[in-house]
């Protein structure tokens, strides 16, 4: 089976470090490959994620859908 | 290893089914047994998904934290 890719946006944030840490841990990798991003640090990766629907971070975009996880910090504080 | 025990609350808005479909594929299950509960119907869970901080619904309580993933329903709109 092939694996489904996931990406994690943050920015480093509190909200952010305590859904990644759940994110990381209950996520079944056995069907996931998990990429995490930094979007504080790799800006360039900022159009990508506004592309997939990303609001605000924390977000997980996994299957063509795309999770907020709580509230960390809007996209457009990032730029 | 002893499983964590996750409870996914919901109500049964499209918001919510598109998460509870990300969460029930891709919730490791080797590590997670996930409770559903609709808060629509089972009314007598809602002191317990409040204390435990859930907002809105959906919402994920795993591991002591709650992730609020995206936005249906304010839990005080299901009393």
């Amino acid at each position: 089976m092939n694996k489904t890719s996931a990406v994690f946006y943050h920015a480093g944030c509190p909200v952010c470090l305590d859904a990644e840490s759940a994110i990381t841990r209950y996520l079944d990798p056995t069907t996931i490959n998990l990429e995490v991003v930094h979007l504080g640090t790799a800006k360039n990766r900022l159009p990508e994620a506004e592309a997939a629907g990303v609001k605000s971070v924390p977000a997980l975009v996994v299957g063509g859908q795309t999770l907020h996880l709580n509230f960390g910090a809007a996209l457009s504080a990032l730029k």
